[in-house]
């Protein structure tokens, strides 16, 4: 018998949020290896026979690295077990899926990707706006935020007013991703909503604008930064507001007094 | 009794790819609207009893206005009926669930937006690639392509090689979209791949690059075009090519010759 990984999203933290696959996978799996960003309520639909393996982060202790974990999804398929790489939210978005599928290719490992509910969209469904609403917006970036070196890659003096921002992870300090968002040129009065914990029962989604955002609590993670037009909470009574305040709103929305 | 609206995502065509709180209002709606990019075997979940409203476009012709939707939504609520709007996707990306939710909120009308698998998760899935592999990208933007004015928004210009593009309704002309990037300094060899009707019995994955896309057979709608490094097959086959050919690839990515 051969055995095979099933690398499986786990949606953003309700469990009604899984996919019907991935509900019945986790129903029939032999070997689960799961993230700390996997909830307790999805953890519990997992099989009473599986073996459990944790891989996540903990208390800021890295568990396994990332080969170790490669290791164990090849070893546990060439066992001929029905593996389940459980991750949150979806599998392809944020995580570490591409050194796995690529060690699992490698190995010559039958593998197969079951895709989740992002946190960006449970975030916009928690928070009921539209992430691309045509009156205001034409696409979506998804990207993440750290003070590190990587933050330069983000181009964000680049993104146009026309586009949605979706932060993920924006860390404990909301303050210095408004800072970087108005020193790339995006107006200080740029709508922006943050989501904390979407979907689960302590979801919390606090409205705000980047030059406010400094001034906001730090809301319990896992949390979601949603930056745009699209993040005005009456988004009809926004756009009067800006065409009352200049003749010609959409070509001057950077520099709006908003 | 009241009734409700519910936005819900019907994923990508696969019904097990369908949320299972997706799967549940289908089997209890009362009312169903429904997009014509909704697949025939989400379709077949739907209640019996449940009246279906077809308001898509079929054939180029609009069945309905957004207005008459809008005031369908609001009617069928206020008759206390649990109404479902089925939209092919996520509700949030891409459709017009901007309009419906104020509509509804203007109403007074009770309304909850269920998440759904989105194209571009779904057709990387199907492709087997991340949409975000840290080794090359750092984040991905959903976007669209059209001929119109439209396109110019997208500022394709300013979109970093460390970015991923997921395309969105790429049309009928691949080649369009090629020389649009390629003319916004994306280099032509930049890896891309098409997925036709991810997750369907029908999926095609067609592997290619700027350069040759034009090229390309079209696949049968709904397709999807990834573009960016992550979509280069075998990733670090593709790395040691770029090594190989400059000194500093992370720097010279866009003039690349290949």
């Amino acid at each position: 018998m051969s055995g095979k990984v099933y690398l499986v999203g786990a949606g953003p933290g309700d469990p009604e949020l899984l996919t019907l696959k991935a509900a019945g996978l986790l129903a029939r799996a032999e070997v689960v290896l799961c993230d700390s960003l996997v909830s307790r309520e999805v953890m519990a639909l997992i099989s009473q026979d599986a073996l459990l393996v944790d891989v996540g982060k903990r208390a800021g202790r890295k568990l396994l690295t990332q080969d170790e974990i490669n290791s164990l999804l090849v070893n546990y398929a060439r066992q001929g077990k029905a593996v389940v790489r459980l991750k949150g939210g979806d599998p392809l978005l944020f995580g570490r899926a591409g050194e796995e599928m690529e060690a699992l290719r490698r190995a010559g490992v039958e593998f197969e990707v079951v895709p989740g509910i992002t946190a960006a969209v449970a975030a916009a469904a928690a928070a009921r706006i539209s992430l691309t609403d045509r009156r205001v917006a034409s696409q979506v970036v998804f990207t993440t935020f750290s003070r590190g070196e990587q933050a330069n890659c983000l181009n964000w003096a680049a993104i146009t007013p026309e586009t949605t921002i979706a932060i993920y992870m924006p860390g404990p300090h909301y303050g210095e991703v408004a800072v970087r968002l108005i020193e790339n040129g995006i107006a200080s009065g740029t709508p922006c909503v943050i989501v904390s914990r979407a979907t689960c029962a302590e979801q919390q989604v606090r409205w705000s604008n980047l030059a406010a955002l400094s001034d906001e609590d730090q809301l319990p993670a896992p949390s979601l930064l949603l930056v745009g037009r699209v993040a005005a909470q009456d988004l009809e009574q926004w756009r009067e507001r800006v065409r009352a305040t200049v003749f010609s709103p959409e070509k001057e929305f950077r520099d709006l007094p908003i």
